[in-house]
């Protein structure tokens, strides 16, 4: 599951989307992809447009604003964080078997799983493409700077998923490496996002450095916040089966939590009912029940605010700006409806 | 088949594995891919080492020595042509089910489907890590022009890997799209393997493209005398099945100028025996043998050479030097055993 199903998301994310950084945005997307009958494109544009809510992209224009860069030169450049971000989903659709995304067809599902290897291949050369596109977007030291951290995460996203796989169906070990595993598949993107966009908005390396550290924190909140919509909210509310990822028996922090404070015989039940890929109904109630028992829902939420925190701490040295008041909402915003 | 199958060439192309720059390429490689327990960098290393023989990265070194670069600044970022490479070399082995590649398990018979996605991703990442890693390799404007060129080559790879998908089967395509075709999926990172030899060693603009020109037909020509050498040399000579790529219906030069030859009877048998994709063994030898009365062998070697003629006449602004010999040997080379 990813947030930006939820509705709350949906209605915050809404203004962003529809605010002059997200219109700008939409628009070179729009611009960038058109109509065409070249097939790599045709997919691309299949899996780009209508965009989703383009956060990382804005959140990098918003940076670069806050460090009072020049939103025209940067566009085209961080529309490099959703190709990245694109790619992953591409790939994951089809490592996951998911026919459906944003309840259209996955590419897969619309082209076969051979081309969509070769379109998320695709979207990765993409993005580099698009970050050094001429007229570049800042110095060409500050394009290199750019490309090399967007290189480093998307490697990083890599080490997240293979990490990830190996952890499902495994709480002991889920447990273990649920920080790195979240850093890697999530954290990385967003960190990339504020760092690039700081970096190609003229910022000095030290508000580089910051802006990292807001950007991985946040994306360390949403995902736990992603984990805990499916014990506080409705399958309604969230738009997916809230079942789906302790089904898969993927490692999320609620149950993750609820493992650590279990006595041996839930842990082994719980390895067991995790393990089994196969879950049943009944498993499904009783690990909520044993979540809703142990306060793990309780302490995944402090453990998301203080990510938060640490996010609004790194937004400490910007100027007052509409663009770092956007960056903090953001951040705060995570918290809500979580609980 | 790939042109590194056959043993004429493997004695050449051990020579220049054996090289100065072959090994200080070798050893890169090792240094930068070491025995990890990172389960990511553990999959790439697999695919990587034993290293092929580096024949991208081989030509981008002699291209920077051959206008006048440090080779020790330049070698770890042509790696970044072998990454890119084998990259695709593991999504192509998923997409085709070839579970064998240089005699050893392919990455997805070795690790699985899913994390041979991730690993074919986390090379292409790694590419542009290796290209902008400090030290840089050159000023960081040509270091940004690198980085463009590889990004819009990997594009290019991607857009021929779709089009040789679409044309499997259909010799009447297949003869149109075929440059096209081999443009794209071969002479492409041939090209960006010359032109970024060249930027990163601080050639001229008109030198650059006068590389990339070399290398794009190098590349063409490699790919020609590898559709070639399933026709004059035997399978014991290329270390490989002579008749897979006829078998799967794969668009190979002979045999679309053998269509274009033929009166209308035989290029609707042909367009039956290469679109049933499990041809018989005397559809084959029917094949090969219309193939043979066509003529189609040695008006595919003329266009071999023609390419040689061209990738030479790139070469001409060279000063000479070692390096410029060897990259018109490998051009030269080219032609050898494909008749």
């Amino acid at each position: 599951m990813t947030v930006s199903d939820s509705p709350q998301h949906r209605t915050f994310l809404d203004g962003l989307a529809h605010s002059e950084s997200g219109r700008l945005l939409q628009e070179e997307l729009r611009r960038r992809w058109p109509e065409t009958t070249d097939e790599l494109a045709s997919m691309a544009r299949f899996a780009l447009v209508p965009a989703g809510k383009l956060l990382r992209p804005l959140m990098a224009l918003h940076t670069a604003q806050a460090v009072g860069g020049d939103p025209q030169r940067v566009t085209a450049a961080v529309l490099a964080l959703e190709y990245v971000h694109t790619a992953t989903l591409v790939h994951d659709d089809i490592i996951d078997g998911d026919d459906l995304r944003r309840g259209r067809p996955s590419v897969h599902a619309a082209y076969g799983v051979p081309n969509a290897i070769v379109a998320g291949d695709g979207l990765i050369f993409s993005a580099f493409e698009s970050l050094v596109d001429e007229p570049w977007p800042a110095s060409p030291a500050r394009v290199v700077a750019a490309v090399g951290e967007l290189a480093e995460v998307g490697r990083e996203l890599c080490r997240g998923q293979v990490l990830e796989s190996r952890l499902v169906g495994d709480p002991e070990e889920g447990a273990r490496w649920y920080e790195e595993m979240v850093r890697l598949k999530t954290g990385a993107l967003f960190r990339a996002a504020c760092y690039i966009g700081a970096t190609l908005g003229g910022a000095g390396a030290d508000t580089g450095t910051m802006m990292a550290s807001y950007g991985e924190n946040v994306g360390i909140a949403f995902q736990i916040r992603d984990d805990l919509l499916a014990f506080v909210a409705t399958p309604e509310q969230t738009g997916k089966p809230g079942d789906s990822d302790l089904l898969n028996g993927r490692p999320t922090l609620p149950v993750l939590l609820a493992y650590e404070a279990a006595d041996e015989a839930d842990r082994r039940e719980l390895r067991d009912v995790l393990g089994r890929r196969a879950a049943q109904e009944g498993d499904v109630r009783w690990v909520r029940d044993l979540v809703a028992a142990s306060g793990a829902v309780e302490s995944a939420h402090r453990r998301m605010v203080s990510h938060v925190e640490l996010a609004l701490a790194g937004l400490a040295g910007l100027p007052p700006s509409p663009h770092a008041t956007a960056l903090a909402d953001i951040a705060r915003w995570t918290t809500s409806g979580a609980r």
